[in-house]
């Protein structure tokens, strides 16, 4: 259960490379969730729901709104990530109130059996080595009767229109540089036989999809800028000129300037599957 | 607007070559009209509903029973499988009540301007080679205020789990096949494109993406055992054989029998995006 077994979050916590992670929401990144939170609520207004990698935990403070009588604790391995969460669970006014924030490792969650009602991670399994070993940690803080529940996109999935050489190149770079970081690139699809090797039963598991979808103007901007942000300025850039995958500044603005060129088409799109699965302990 | 621009409906219509298209309903495969059609039924209860393309129409009868006081009309090029359709509706006791069946081509449809409050087709436009241009025909029968809603599949988002040789091998021969025949293998992030090629404007649509998800045991043996007629004794074999992409009639087996041991296992799953959108007239 060593912390080795963490992958590099590639992209870094800079708050350029961070920005597009703000757009998530409980609602377009845990809506798969929200009915089995709400059942369970009616039952016990007092929850306590655990959020794993959190990341900058716009999803988390979701979560506390749709809790407002539980209690959220929110994680993540990087301690500097996990301050700029409390920075929006503030803005929202719910810091002192149903959020607490813990440094934690998901391979060594720091709580005692069977603590939290719900447990939940989002996009984070594919950053590991051992993911399963992640999700039997996330069972065992997990109360019977609870459930976990977590979502993986499938980045092989990535679905863009109007292509561009420039998009093309961006998708290859891209793919390159996480999977030398060890990023799985078809996690959705594997997230159910993930749950299995943890140890829960196909009959506890509840399976399916779900989409990221980038239609609307401002969805496209935030994505867009983000993406332009990241190859231009980022880890990104770093990783991929080491690797031999960017061997021109202008391959560099060339990417840049398809992101902004596409978000400004009419018939611009862009989608991406998810698996999602919901463990009842 | 010749009948020549359809492209071939490869699969054939054998009930052996169909019987999956009977798993469609119009809550897995239309939910996204679902809402606006309950919203616009308040309004009108005797709402005119076109169905375009509608195959054997088990989506058609999901809208039926949606609406029963209004009226569904279902079209096809094929008479042979609206008469299948014709059977789905009176096993289902709307045939004679709130459905009415017309074979049509979809490039002209035999309605005047302005007859129907919403128009839908499902899967239709990646076998055209025109698919803006059903898109406009489909507006020009639309009155004002009514809407047109279409969902397409993006074939190459197909993700499936576990992968095997036989499983590859047959989603290269289908890939090789469906474009030979002029399919659209990338239809579900073009469809916003056709629809601003047929003249909508971008306020009047809204678009997204949603799944067809295959986790269930049920869902699974349907899909696997359709798949596997269709490779073993369909058209499909034949084109394949035709083509050069079947050499030997062990691979046939193979494919066929990844299908089957695919669905067998606890940790299979399959999922595809799909564009969808619908248009304000």
């Amino acid at each position: 259960m060593a912390q080795s077994k963490h992958n590099e979050y590639l992209p870094g916590y800079k708050p350029s490379q961070v920005i597009h992670h703000e757009w998530r929401t409980a609602e377009n990144s845990a809506g798969y969730l929200l009915p089995t939170l709400r059942s369970m609520r009616e039952k016990n207004p007092k929850l306590q729901f655990l959020d794993v990698g959190a990341g900058s935990g716009t999803i988390s403070v979701g979560f506390a709104q749709h809790l407002p009588e539980g209690e959220v604790t929110v994680t993540d391995l990087s301690g500097e990530i996990l301050r700029r969460a409390e920075g929006f669970a503030a803005a929202a006014g719910l810091q002192k109130k149903n959020m607490k924030f813990q440094q934690a490792n998901a391979y060594e969650l720091p709580f005692p059996d069977a603590s939290f009602d719900v447990t939940h991670c989002h996009q984070m399994l594919c950053h590991m080595d051992a993911p399963s070993d992640a999700l039997r940690e996330m069972l065992r803080v997990t109360r019977p009767g609870g459930v976990v529940a977590a979502r993986e996109s499938d980045l092989a999935t990535q679905c863009i229109w109007p292509e561009s050489p420039g998009l093309r190149r961006f998708f290859e770079v891209t793919e390159g540089i996480f999977k030398v970081a060890g990023t799985c690139w078809t996690g959705g699809r594997q997230l159910l036989s993930w749950a299995l090797k943890a140890g829960a039963t196909r009959d506890q598991i509840q399976a399916g999809f779900g989409t990221w979808r980038f239609t609307a103007l401002e969805d496209k901007n935030v994505w867009a800028t983000a993406m332009a942000e990241r190859i231009r300025n980022g880890e990104m850039r770093k990783k991929g000129v080491e690797l031999g995958l960017i061997t021109h500044d202008d391959q560099v603005e060339e990417m840049a300037t398809a992101w902004e060129e596409w978000a400004k088409q009419d018939d611009a799109t862009l989608g991406m599957l998810h698996g999602e699965i919901i463990i009842q302990k």
